[in-house]
């Protein structure tokens, strides 16, 4: 279990030694006008901004497994649709990682990993179809990426002129590669 | 447009001087095994994870707009399963934050900045329904943490004894106040 307590007081102590940040007159809006869209991966975290040269106020970061658009509109898209018509972003790098979890998993594999755990054998039945579109569907990351941009580059929600950009990161050394797409 | 070129060299200096990152020897289970999901706020990038005391390697971030579950089984939802099943995450923290920018649209005028920017009004009706629901149920930042904690605990497809919390965070001080849920 998480213990709140050390949180409560790490933040404190964080909040103490940054005086600075209430003063840095940050809006919702991202000065750089740029969305991210990337990974939930743990070796990302505190990691992928800096990596790229990014800082607080400067862009939008959207993060799920497997970066994935799963439907057309979906948690992503309506989030850069927010992004995109609420806080003026204009360009938007999808960025997928090698050795990504997602890669491993088959949706029958998961799925008895959740009937092992308890899980009602119906409430799974609900989500088979969906599980094997995703999961089976991700076999490398790169792909995965490439889809996703063009998926977008062609939706009919994004305003015309709108960028979409890819690119791949190594989780271990924060190496970045730009896709041409 | 962004600077694809800058960023490229950036992330080579990037690299350059950190060599310790490959040697963490990291692996996609985060080791505090607890999952984060927050908003994708410009203000929280490259600060909420410090200001929490989380460091790369232990915690997974899940990132969107307004941090909302938007269907029983949308990407977060989609994104937690394979944390938990996957990563082994046994709790998670839905983080709201004050100031929030979904606060301030109403399905109606968002749809007007979009035809404005002109998008076809049929494709403005498919998103329309889900829209409204989203967005016009999104008044109290808190409220909505509280709902998505309270929805994600009666969720049929999470583990009996997982943890799900709730805090807020000031994104202009760092600031987190825990919620009791």
């Amino acid at each position: 279990m998480i213990d709140i307590t050390k949180i409560i007081e790490t933040n404190k102590e964080y909040v103490k030694q940054h005086p600075e940040l209430p003063k840095a007159g940050l809006t919702s809006h991202p000065t750089k006008k740029l969305g991210i869209v990337t990974c939930m991966d743990t070796r990302l975290v505190g990691m992928l901004e800096e990596a790229l040269g990014f800082n607080r106020g400067e862009i939008i970061v959207i993060k799920t497994a497997g970066n994935s658009v799963t439907q057309p509109i979906d948690n992503i898209v309506q989030s850069l649709l927010v992004a995109t018509y609420g806080m003026e972003i204009e360009d938007v790098l999808i960025i997928g990682h090698e050795n990504c979890g997602m890669i491993d998993f088959s949706a029958t594999t998961f799925m008895e990993s959740m009937k092992a755990k308890g899980i009602s054998e119906d409430a799974i039945r609900m989500i088979e179809p969906g599980l094997i579109d995703w999961m089976d569907r991700f076999h490398i990351s790169e792909d995965n990426v490439i889809y996703t941009v063009n998926f977008l580059r062609h939706h009919p929600l994004f305003p015309k002129g709108m960028g979409f950009y890819g690119g791949m990161m190594d989780p271990d050394t924060g190496e970045f590669r730009y896709l041409e797409i």
